[in-house]
């Protein structure tokens, strides 16, 4: 028996114990952006060290960082093969909003093929998968068939702030021929594909200032200007009717899109309706005009409201003109955008539209770089093999709207290419209530791993 | 000594019996839009009960309606003299925004010359000086020198929306020479005024439907119309530049000012520029252009965002893309707008400029008629009267920004006259936090009070 044949039955007698692990870490919630999941997100990464352990990863250690820590853990004993750094993140989104839950985000449920719970897909159930390949190899396969070093931070959904001063200090411990992002999809099950371009993104709260405080919206309704109005026109300004960012710069360093990619994207399967009608109510699109839905999700930058607040939001009525509005806004960046050089471009935009009746301020929330990665290297070729073996189509390649800043990290401060390889599927509802894993994808990913370890070994 | 005297001599004697009536009303956390608080709105009207009976009222009685009960008293004894309607309201606005507060809202406190406690001057400050006022009549002064005829509803800071009805089924029992609303204010200690000018009300809870649930703002970021951003389009587009409103029907009634009320208004003691430092931050004010600050709080509409939600706004961030926004809007009305015309010029805006991108829905929680006062019949005579006497200046005559549905169903319904007396000062920060009743003014509202009942005798 192949060394690969016996890791994948190995893989197959232990599905049951793989899904009690994607549960037991579901279970932890450990959401980066709110301060009282502290001590979750410290379980989680204690989870994530002791599974590592148990599946044959040597000098593991959670290693700080002036936010959440990074949990390490390495295996080098593969003379003469590759290193792959495998990159993952155990801290999830906010359940929000908790009303939609059919079932508790964090009491991970099955229903029908599917796994409920926030995290399952973004990013568990892929770091999961990883260690069931990993404990197969070791206990079946003979051993590990490459060397491994594995980061699975805490801070991917809050855009990783201190990541990159993370990797520079660790640049040594970090080196790898490599980098295999677990923090990807898959797309669909019966038509798998590998992500090969990353949006970034530019996070911002903007909160505009009005009265000293609250007032009486009849007493001064009409005198005062309203920062909720103030905010509203900010915001509605920032596009133009057909789609288009007005701010400046934003446009500047958008490279154009070719033919003959336009002719490649156009002939995948992306099932346009299936978007229609599973994400828009009503079902219609829309977004810049001159570009197909697929275009604009993979190619075009984005800015999105994800946030707003001001003044009394409870049952009822409240007259009350509001001291304050807020904002949570995002740019979603494609190739050459510059986070920085974009929130540059916003505070101009509010510098010169901002009325003199308001204060304003802007708060940069996260910043990460967009990022097509190479397609020819011995990463990528492993994985399109791999995902073949196991889904029996080879996958397409595709350019996703989503942002991991760790890949333009690794490939700017480490000099390494990265192959996405995960097993997210487009209908998970991934920072949205009902998150799902699908479990027959799911036990797929973990045979995928497997294949793409063995495939890279020499 | 005269019966005006010995009521005068008993009000200065009892003057911290009154406080603590105002600071026990106070304690009792009457908020109307807030279902939690049922229980609290039943003990005020409990409250208002039981004073109204210990001040000589009789056939005391909580009447029930659609929604809050109405508190009413009679006093008829005062043979061939008028019978005098007071209006007033035992509710209060929410206290948000809760952190704002030095002390709690519902734990009156004193400071300096003021008592802070949400109510303090909106309404209660004024329904326990009536009481004061009555109840000094009844004890020093013989009795009550006119009849008096109570109503005080709960219901008033959601814009009273059973009123109307409650008035037209007891119309008998409410019948009266005038009425006397207590919900007014006095504009400064040391320059009084009357208000014979009232805004009308019309408000909105206005939600825009995208998604059918929160979506990945990457994944989807550029493809999917955004509620919010939505949201915020639809809110701009109700103002241009200029400050005017853009609805349409809007300024078709609007009753414009007369070369005499502008100069009249300008010759009032109004302090605009303590308006510009005490409630605008910046000091810049903002409104229609072509009219004064006391021109557009008096005789021009306005339309304000009282409240906005959106998405996450918890802290951090959270790249979602929502499923849904809300605006809570409102629209202060002025002779001779009506709040159906408006509503239904909203609903053809939002036709009209919605995107088929989105659905919609427009709640319509409040609607009250603007109202102009008969400045010539006795009740605004002996108001003028008793608030020189107490105040030693004569009252100026000013129109308010703010709403009373009460005053126009009066006129509507019952066919009554109505004249405002109250105690309020513009910087009370009535809906706002940190409200206060100036304690003061407070004790001379009592003494007014009576002087206004025993000028209004024959």
């Amino acid at each position: 028996m192949t060394a690969i044949k016996a890791t994948t039955d190995y893989i197959r007698a232990h599905e049951e114990q793989a899904l009690q692990n994607l549960i037991e870490l579901c279970s932890i919630p450990s959401v980066s952006t709110l301060s009282a999941h502290k001590h979750d997100i410290e379980r989680a990464a204690a989870w994530v060290a002791d599974r590592m352990g148990a599946v044959g990863m040597q000098a593991v250690r959670v290693l700080p960082t002036s936010g959440h820590p990074v949990v390490y853990g390495e295996n080098l004993g593969a003379r003469g093969q590759p290193t792959v750094l495998i990159y993952g993140h155990y801290d999830v989104q906010p359940a929000d909003p908790i009303d939609e839950w059919e079932s508790p985000a964090f009491e991970p449920t099955g229903r029908g093929a599917n796994l409920y719970a926030r995290g399952a897909s973004d990013n568990k159930g892929q770091i999961v998968a990883v260690f069931a390949a990993l404990e197969a190899w070791s206990r079946a396969g003979g051993g590990l068939p490459v060397n491994i070093k594995m980061m699975i931070e805490g801070e991917e959904e809050v855009g990783s702030p201190n990541l990159s001063a993370f990797i520079k200090e660790h640049s040594e411990l970090l080196a790898a021929d490599f980098c295999m992002n677990a923090d990807s999809s898959i797309g669909m099950a019966d038509n798998p594909s590998i992500v090969y371009g990353l949006r970034g993104l530019a996070y911002f709260e903007l909160w505009v200032y009005g009265p000293k405080s609250d007032l009486h919206s009849g007493m001064f309704g009409g005198a005062v200007h309203n920062p909720a109005n103030v905010l509203c026109d900010l915001i509605a300004g920032m596009h133009a009717t057909d789609g288009h960012i007005t701010l400046p710069l934003c446009y500047d360093r958008v490279q154009p899109i070719s033919e003959d990619e336009r002719v490649s994207l156009a002939s995948l399967p992306y099932d346009e309706d299936a978007v229609r009608t599973s994400a828009a109510n009503p079902p219609e699109l829309f977004g810049e005009e001159g570009f197909s839905t697929i275009e604009r999700i993979g190619t075009r930058p984005a800015l999105d409201v994800n946030g707003l607040y001001s003044g009394f939001i409870d049952e009822g009525s409240k007259t009350v003109l509001p001291a304050k509005a807020m904002a949570k806004l995002s740019m979603r960046l494609v190739p050459d955008q510059d986070p920085s050089e974009i929130a540059r471009g916003l505070r101009c935009y509010l510098q010169e539209h901002a009325p003199e009746t308001v204060n304003w301020e802007l708060k940069e929330l996260a910043h990460a770089k967009p990022v097509v990665v190479n397609l020819d290297f011995i990463g990528v070729r492993a994985a399109e093999i791999a995902v073949e073996t196991v889904f029996d189509v080879p996958p397409t390649f595709v350019r996703m709207g989503g942002t991991v800043p760790a890949v333009s990290i690794f490939s700017d401060v480490l000099g390494i290419d990265t192959v996405n390889l995960g097993f997210a599927l487009d209908d998970d509802g991934i920072h949205g209530p009902n998150e799902k894993m699908h479990l027959p994808t799911f036990h797929r990913g973990v045979e995928t791993y497997a294949h793409f370890f063995g495939t890279l070994a020499n």
